[in-house]
């Protein structure tokens, strides 16, 4: 049986970069860049005011200015600002040629404005200016030419904002992999059905489904395939046109195992790579790759409990994906929490649904159990925002006390 | 100028739990309960094998038995074992009547088979079983008529998997609000139309509508108002039909600030509860609410600068939403970091921009200044995953050092 780390290692060997893609900037969010972007214009394009007031020659220093005309922000930069003279001009309008620096309104006084009161003819600079001031210069956020993405990069909201901002309004992204989702097992129904005696409802698929979901990641829906060579196949190779992983959970029994794996390897002509993990839970997890097409289609086969599935798809579905779409670190993040009772420490290395909570008086989290963790009791990842990771009990260590420090995987939005 | 805390309060206090509805569960994603779920029926419903072998009485002890017939997953309970008898089973499946035990398949030895050798006649059980061995009892999972699910819960995958295993397939939670979202400025034009002097592209519009994506949330563009009372009244009328929140980007400066103050509270007969928030960035935070058709609608007029309006949406914006859509801990978490380098300390309260890493050697994770953090530098936030909370500098203390304990405000998903 392999290390959790070990298949960890084969799943991220397997999973490669997909191709790029060219996208829209509004459906490049939670993509990876395939290019550098660049900035094909400074920002601001044109030196803009950052205040309302009056743009100046500062050398006239203090004193009083003719009002020759005035600039509003979406105008086109125009006019001359002449000695003596200014122009009225607000927040985000260009500074007209010969000014060189913008006195805001509070440091001026109306000296004379036309008879209906509407535009002032001249004012009084209060402060003697400094050359620059109050404007934002050409370039000064943003160079022409400035790199302002880097290949590889995950793209949020800010950086969805860069790209609008230089005006890439299409971009270069790696492609994010589908994931086809599928069931196994003659005992499982619809959630929708009513309850047939013998049968119970299929909820790893909609786990599965939702968590692809809420990351953003397309997947499609494979139903549930019957406990039969012919359905297995029949499912996974129509499966394999569409989808680049294929998540599969049950058929982890005995004469289940051997099922799935005569369609993988005898079928299907794929690698196992692994079978089995030392892990709780989530031991019998499979994991294999074949090529279809002349393209590498990866396959994992997740335990049908349900705590099982949700665990595993968390330690190796999502980092797959991750990979696939182009991140240079697909792992979750690990961090650092306070267990808050006594942990028994089983002989594998356990990955214990807990609520990490931070509070105010603590550096660390806290992490508070979800309660008993019988994998089929699904109940138990209620909540769970994180996986504790508990190492292996041994004769001398068998249990965590409470206080002490581990490590979290975060599985949930914070 | 009130502070960060005194404008969260109001926020808070006017953002109002919105009205249930029914949805499918999975549509459910990301929502909050609006009631409890039980379980109508037990889980498992029928006694259920977790091995492959054979169902047995135990006090029959080891020894030889006959086989009498055979349960597999999917099948509907039947059949009965009587003393000396046994009946072959595998994972999942039924345990027939009179059967207390499984025995695993492993721990059997087969005796006499068919001729053709397909079907077990007889099987000498090797070690004698305990009552209850491998069987996953009726409930044992789930009890008839368990609460599974709390009214107020999140619904994550883990809540939608309860959902499916208890064929709760349609559900009451609390109506998401929709957020509108407004840019304002004659300055401003879209991202794909070649830039016309004068002009700069909008990118807030797009920043927050894919915060509102990444969150889940619905929302809806509404475009880009020019800075007239026509425009700006016109836009908002037709809004306030279709949207719950109003979140417009821009209108700041003084001309722009009377003009939006304005429409809100002579033509819309809105309330302003704060025009201004001591933080840096973000200080020009407009915070209004109207009551339209019988309604209370939310208004958040943001600074126009992209940081600013990132920063001011993560704070204020966000946790609205969250609060109207259920949630009972709206504000986003706050964990400790470390500073990696020295900081200088603004009059104000600042919220600046950081990249939090944890590394294996720390127990807190290192918060890294993603550089210059002038508002208008849309650069800062690049890559960003927290606001660090700088406290304001005071004389005595005018920097925080490298290696400082802050409270970070987590603003990705980690
Ligand atoms: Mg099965
Ligand atoms: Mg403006």
């Amino acid at each position: 049986m392999i290390s959790v780390a070990e298949a960890v290692d084969h799943v991220l060997k397997h999973a490669h970069i997909l191709p790029l893609e060219t996208v829209s900037f509004t459906s490049a969010l939670g993509r990876y860049l395939a290019e550098d972007v660049f900035a094909k214009e400074p920002l601001p394009p044109f030196p803009a005011s950052i205040k309302d007031g009056y743009a100046v020659i500062a050398s006239d220093g203090a004193g009083t200015r003719l009002v020759s005309s005035a600039s509003t922000a979406g105008d086109e930069p125009g006019g001359c600002v002449k000695p003596g003279e200014c122009v009225r001009i607000n927040t985000g309008a260009p500074v007209p040629e010969g000014a060189d620096a913008v006195v805001q309104v509070e440091d001026t006084l109306l000296e004379r404005s036309t008879e209906d009161g509407t535009t002032e003819l001249e004012i009084k600079v209060m402060v003697a200016p400094t050359v620059g001031q109050d404007i934002r210069k050409v370039g000064s956020d943003i160079a022409e030419g400035e790199k302002v993405l880097q290949k590889g990069q995950h793209l949020g909201p800010s950086e969805i904002s860069i790209l609008a901002t230089v005006g890439v309004t299409e971009v270069n992204c790696f492609r994010q992999p589908v994931v086809g989702v599928m069931s196994t097992g003659n005992e499982l129904c619809e959630p929708g059905s009513g309850l047939v005696p013998g049968r119970i409802r299929d909820s790893n698929r909609y786990t599965l489904m939702a968590a692809l979901r809420e990351h953003g990641f397309p997947y499609t829906d494979l139903g549930i395939a019957k406990d039969t060579p012919d359905a297995l196949l029949g499912m996974m190779r129509s499966a394999l046109d569409q989808v680049d992983i294929i998540v599969t959970s049950g058929g982890v029994s005995m004469g289940e195992k051997d099922l799935l794996r005569h369609v993988l390897e005898k079928d299907l002509g794929a690698t196992v790579h692994f079978g089995r993990v030392l892990m709780k839970p989530g031991k019998p997890t499979t994991f294999a790759t074949l090529v279809h097409e002349g393209r590498t289609k990866l396959f994992f086969g997740l335990p049908g409990n349900p705590v099982s599935a949700t665990v595993t798809c968390n330690l190796y579905v999502i980092p797959a994906v991750n990979k696939m779409s182009g991140s240079s670190s697909p792992q979750r993040t690990i961090v650092k929490a306070k267990a808050s009772e006594t942990l028994r420490l089983d002989p594998r290395p356990e990955y214990h649904r807990v609520v990490l909570t931070w509070t105010q008086g603590s550096q660390l989290p806290e992490a508070r159990s979800t309660g008993n963790q019988i994998s089929s009791r699904l109940l138990s990842v209620n909540s769970a925002n994180a996986l504790l990771l508990l190492p292996p009990g041994t004769a001398e260590k068998t249990e965590v006390a409470a206080g002490e420090i581990l490590d979290a995987m975060i599985i949930a939005r914070l």
